[in-house]
Parts: C-alpha cells; structure tokens; sequence
C-alpha cells in the first residue's frame, strides 16, 4: 500500500498505526535512488513524502531554512536564490529528487570539494521513530555537540521517518565562471584539476567525465556538447567578482598547458546551463545506451583518483565491455558505470568488474558508496568494508532504534528477515 | 585506580579485562575539560591516554594524518606545519589539551567559521567498546556514508574508548593577517564583525573578549594588553598573499568607521602570538580573579549573539556580580562566565544567572553547549534543551553501546545508577 501524507501529524498517526499493527514503513522521496533503497522488499507500507512538499520557512536573517522532506532540491535552490541565498549541495538528479531522499543518503553533488554534502547543512531534524515518537534533534546554533541528526543523515529510512529538516544556508556568491574543458586524455584533465587545488583554487564544481560518457551522450542523449571527443573536465569557480575573474585566467592557462584540446567559457547563464546541460544528460543517456548496467558509487581520496581510473581502465579493458567513468574528482567521488547486453555472461563479468573495482577501492583505503547510499544492491559488500564488530555496532543502533524491525526492514545492515512479513 | 596504556593493544586488553569484571571506565586525556566530564564518580578504572602520545603518520599527499589519542593538540599542529599543511582546529587550550579529548567533545576553538570545528576533521576513528572489541569507522575517502565517526565524536566516552584518530589536514594558508582592535563598547566590536561577514570575508578567527574580561586579564593575568580598556576583537584572516592584503586594508577601514579606538596588526610571527597570548591568558586571569565561578558555554545563530549579549548584561547587572562574557563570535560560541566570592549567597544568584541565561539561549534557538560538552555539570539541563523522546534515543544509543553502563557511567544522558558502584 503506498500512503501520501500531506503533513507531519498524518505521517505521525500513519507510523503509529504501522508500529500497533507490525507493518513495516518504507519511506521514499521521488524514487531517484540509485541503490534501490527505496524499494519495499517486505511488504507493508510505502510512505511516499511526495505531497509533504512545503517550505515552510526561509529566514534571511539566520540563513536557515525549514522544510518538509518531499521539496525537490531546485525548488529549494532556487527558493533560496530568491531570498539572496545559496543552497549548495547539488545532486545531478537535483531537478527530481527531494531533500528528505538527499538527507536519507547523505545526497553529494556536484560542489562537494569546496562546499561539502548534504551532511554539512542539515542543522536540525524531526523525525517519527518506529513507535511513534516524534523525535528532534539538533539547533539554530553552528557549533552542537548532540549527534543524532548525523546518525539519522544516511541512514535511508532504516532508524526513523524524516518529517521535518532545518537546513543552513549560505549567501549567495557574487560571482561564478563555468568552464568545459575537454582534454584528449584523462590525465591532462586530472593534472588541470590537481594544479588548481594545488594553487589554492578551490573550484565550487570539478566534475570530470570520460570519453566514454562524452560519446554516450553524443549517441544517446541531448545537451550541448563540445565539437571534439575527449575527457571532459567541467570547473566552476565562485566567489568574489575580482578575485574569480584573476582565478579564470589562471585556470584557462593551466589547461592549456596541460593540453586542453578545447576551452569554453559562459559568458552568460543560458551558457552555464548549457555547460551543465552536457552532465545532467548523461545519466538518462547511460540508461538508453544497454541493457542494463551497473552503477557503482566509489569515493577515494581525491589524490588517489588517477590511480583509481587506472586500474578501472585495465579492469573493463581486459573484458571487452563498455565501461564509463565520471564524478567528483574534487571529493574523489567516481562513479563507474559497466553496460552490459542483459545476458548472464555480461551481468557476471559486469559482477566481476565491479568486485575488482571495490577491491581497489578499498585497497585505497577509500568506501564503498560516496552519496548513493547501501540500499539494497550493496548490502552484500558491507562486510567487505567494515570490520564484523563495525557491522555489530550498526545493528545495535538499528536494535535501538527499531527493535521490531519495522523501519524499511532488511536494507543496510539490518539482516535478513528468518522469514519474510508480509 | 588510574592506568596508563603505552598502545592501542594494551588500551584493549584493560577494557576486557574491566569488561570481565565489571569495572567503570573513565577514559580521559589531558583532564582540561570544564564540564567533569573525565571526572571518576563512581569508582573503578580512570584510563589515561598520556602516554599513548604518538603521532603514527602524516601522509602529505593524502592530507591525514593518524594519531594515538594522547597527542597534545599544539605538537600535533606543529608536526603538520612542519610538513606544509595545517591542522585548523584550536582550542584556546591547545598547548594542554589532546586529541582524544578534543574528538571526545567536538571541541570547536578560534577558527570554527571558517573551518568548522573537530568534528569536520575526524575521518576515522578506531574506539575500544565496552565489551573490549575494536570499532573502526570512516575510511580515507571525504564522502562518508557510515557516521559511527559522527557518533563517537562529542560522546564523551560513554559510547567506546577511542584508541586511535585519523585527522584531514589542509594546506598551509598562503598568509595570515592577524589584528586586535579595541572598541568603547560591544555594539562595535559586533559591528565590525558582521560587516566583514557581509562583505563576503570570513576571518579564520573573530574573538570577541568583553571589557570585564580585558580587565581580568589586565588585573590578574599576562599577556601584551592594549594600552586602553574595552571591548577587544581579535580577527584573523588567512589566504592568498593578495587577498589577504586587500582584505586587511578593507577591516582597518571597517573598523575606524565602527568607532575602533585603537588598532593593531601583527606585523611579524611574534606579534601574532602577542596578540594571541591575551585571549589565552584569559582563562588562568579569572581562575585567580575569583573564588568560584560558574562557566557557560552557550551557542547561538551568529547573527543572534547581539541579542545574547544584550540580554546577560541585564540578566548579570541586576545582580551586581561580575559577568565576563567572550568567545567566538563567527559561529555564535559565547563563553559566560560568572564570578563569585564561593558565599552560598553569591552562588546561588550566579546559578540563577547561568539557568536566565539557558533560557535566554533556547528562546533564540540555540544550545546549552557548544563545544565543551555535557558532562557532569550540565546533566540537570539536558532535559531543558532535548525533548524526553530525545533523551530516551540518546539513552537508546548507549544502552546500545553499553549494556552494563561501564563507559565513562553516569555522564551525559546516563541516568543516576541505582546504586553507586564501587
């Protein structure tokens, strides 16, 4: 059964119906995750926030904004814009996905490196736990010793239902320079973005993609692409007008002395969004281009990147499949996408791949999942990241929280059910 | 009895064997705590991280850097300055205080603005649980979906005893500009600092001490004083050579025209620490200003510390006690602090001012404290700022952790034992 709350009061009495009556909750923003942690495997009751879509507050003063977890992020973004403010996490999916589903996984982005992730601006939660209990956590004041609303930040709807989120804001940047370089290598892309951070630049956005993703969109989706193939490196820089506008020419340089094939920059917001146009595409276009694929999350140190697509490189290679590379290189957040035909032996060596993929990964000392989340699809690798005493410690916070199991049963750590609830 | 481990095994071994025979543990590093927090209540084994004091690595290219938890905060940012990078937390005692203490309070320090505070530093942590297993939690990687790190972080040592940190580090700012104005009364000196924030500077410190405070410092205390009284700012911006210079020229400016009567930049390394040495000799002045004294240290939206401000020099003027209020007014840590002659009298009006003062602070949505952590002292005010739903996940989280309230018991949310143990 799929239920629409249109309020926290709906959504409390809806949880304490549940918890008398043993169902098991789901809760789910827009559905745009991308580990399937959304997904109800057991039954019950899916708890769609979809109609919880209220900002219920801006205050300009504090720069703190309140809202219900069904917003869609550009809403809010632009909201904020509205006021002279900035909201700067910024998953690509910002156009559908909701808050409630950003902070259920710790949603990144696109501005990671220099403005951190959804994490860093959730100063305040209300939630419903499994019994019914409206539980809230967090201030208006910056510094907070109580950490309950970073346990529940992540945690997809495993320890309680978000009902309300109070987010920071910043003050808008006065200015921003979008560039799309495209480079005929990965590495001349790689060195830009390490000479930048290495100048003290820190770029708002480092997103890099293959030539692989660059061909992907030309064949399979709209946006408005760079003449040549290549790896493409797309920098937005922001900040103070004289100061950014001394950093975009220290950036054009360093790119052509690093062999940029091709340098663009908006001059305008329609070319910006054009710029960008190019990356949002990508991800529906890697949806029409096979099958089927795998999607990994993959997030090292940022100085450990090079080193990752390497060995990405030598792992698809020595299989023949189609494998695209792209993500965050400011936070080192790599997403790697494995296209198969949907018959056995591609899905089993797209298995392959990806297994080979985490053990360099891990070998990095790096995680599993950057943004998108454990889900379901990777519960079975928990156990290659953490320790069986790490495991342990997320199950008796799980136990704490949600002793019954009722609170999207069976996703992350919590095991599986000895027999399904139906 | 007090025990000192000399490594992480032999951390471990002391807590199984305390787990076997069910004996409290109080973990504690340097002791410079100001809410009891390492204080033995009930008995058993106080464990002292003194002597694990090894910084194990600084990686440069990676940025981190791994430490024992016995680690004075200062040689730790000495060892990374020596490597070209910068540890930005400060806690302004940080020539005493360690590691381990500051990730066990979420300490926050001068730089919190612009830096954040300990906790946007830890990336991982290796803490022994009650029942004498290793947690890891974290990986090197900046996008983290796991906050076990979260939750340890500020928990006091209620949760685990933390054996081992991983720190990110950054790079050494390019320069530091470091300045101390003095201003006729508060409204300047606040003035000044929210004019720099809005004009898109964000100083690494913006220190404010109060005239009381200038002149505790001055009566009972060291440190290269201005030669006026009144209200001091001390800020600091770090950056770009460039930058920084335009910027200073802009705060000098800022300054004059908010009424500053003096100012004074450093112009050398020593300068800075003269600077400097007069808000770290505040803390010592008023220990020896005062037979007792009751400190807050009380956190609101920054842009609601004027409103703080005005609000305990009422509620400490109709009392005629001495009221020094300073802190760090970039993220709204105010530190008040009320003096008293120890006379039942005195100490029952400064009681009174410190509970006006809470509830001054939650009216403006901010929290009981900010960096210095529950505690002993503050346990009887947990209930005002959290919920009972609040408090009952808090306590969920530790009977998680700790069944047998071993750690660090009767702390924090850890309600009274029904009996003391021995």
């Amino acid at each position: 059964m799929v239920v629409f709350p249109r309020d926290r009061d709906q959504a409390i009495d809806l949880v304490r119906f549940a918890y008398r009556q043993r169902i098991p909750i789901v809760a789910r923003g827009a559905g745009t995750g991308c580990a399937g942690g959304a997904l109800s495997t057991r039954g019950g009751i899916l708890l769609s926030f979809e109609r919880m879509d209220r900002i219920l507050s801006i205050d300009t003063e504090l720069r703190i904004g309140i809202v219900e977890p069904g917003v869609i992020t550009e809403d809010f973004q632009k909201a904020a814009e509205e006021k002279g403010l900035f909201y700067p996490p910024d998953p690509s999916s910002v156009r559908m996905c909701t808050l409630g589903g950003n902070v259920g996984h710790g949603a990144g982005g696109l501005r990671g490196r220099k403005f951190g992730t959804t994490r860093d601006y959730v100063i305040g939660i209300e939630a419903v736990t499994a019994d019914g209990h409206l539980l809230s956590t967090g201030s208006f004041a910056p510094s907070e010793q109580d950490d309950l609303s970073g346990l529940l930040v992540g945690s997809e709807g495993t320890l309680a239902c978000i009902v309300t989120i109070a987010l920071r804001l910043l003050d808008r940047p006065e200015s921003m320079a979008t560039f799309l370089l495209v480079f005929s290598d990965a590495a001349g892309a790689l060195r830009t973005a390490g000479g930048l951070l290495g100048r003290g630049m820190l770029p708002a956005a480092l997103e890099y993609m293959d030539a692989g993703a660059v061909r992907c969109v030309r064949e399979h989706g709209s946006g408005a692409l760079p003449a040549q193939d290549g790896h493409v490196l797309i920098a937005e820089l922001c900040g103070e007008n004289e100061r950014i506008g001394r950093q975009a020419g220290l950036l054009e340089e360093l790119a052509r002395a690093e062999g940029a094939l091709s340098v663009r920059q908006a001059r305008q917001p329609r070319e910006r969004s054009d710029i960008w146009s190019v990356r949002r595409a990508l991800s529906p276009a890697m949806a029409h281009a096979a099958r089927r694929k795998i999607s990994q999350d993959v997030c090292v140190p940022p100085e450990a990147v090079g080193r990752l697509l390497d060995r990405v490189g030598e792992i698809g290679g020595g299989r023949g499949l189609t494998v695209i590379t792209f993500g965050h290189l400011g936070d080192g957040n790599i997403h790697v996408n494995t296209m198969t035909d949907g018959s056995p032996r591609q899905e089993r060596q797209a298995r392959d791949v990806m297994e080979e993929v985490y053990r360099t990964v891990l070998s990095l000392r790096g995680t599993l999942t950057g943004e998108h989340g454990i889900g379901l699809y990777r519960m079975p690798y928990l156990a290659w990241e953490l320790s069986s005493q790490t495991l342990e410690a997320h199950r008796k916070v799980k136990a704490a929280f949600d002793p019954g199991h009722l609170m999207n049963p069976g996703k992350i750590s919590d095991p599986p059910a000895a027999k399904p609830v139906s």
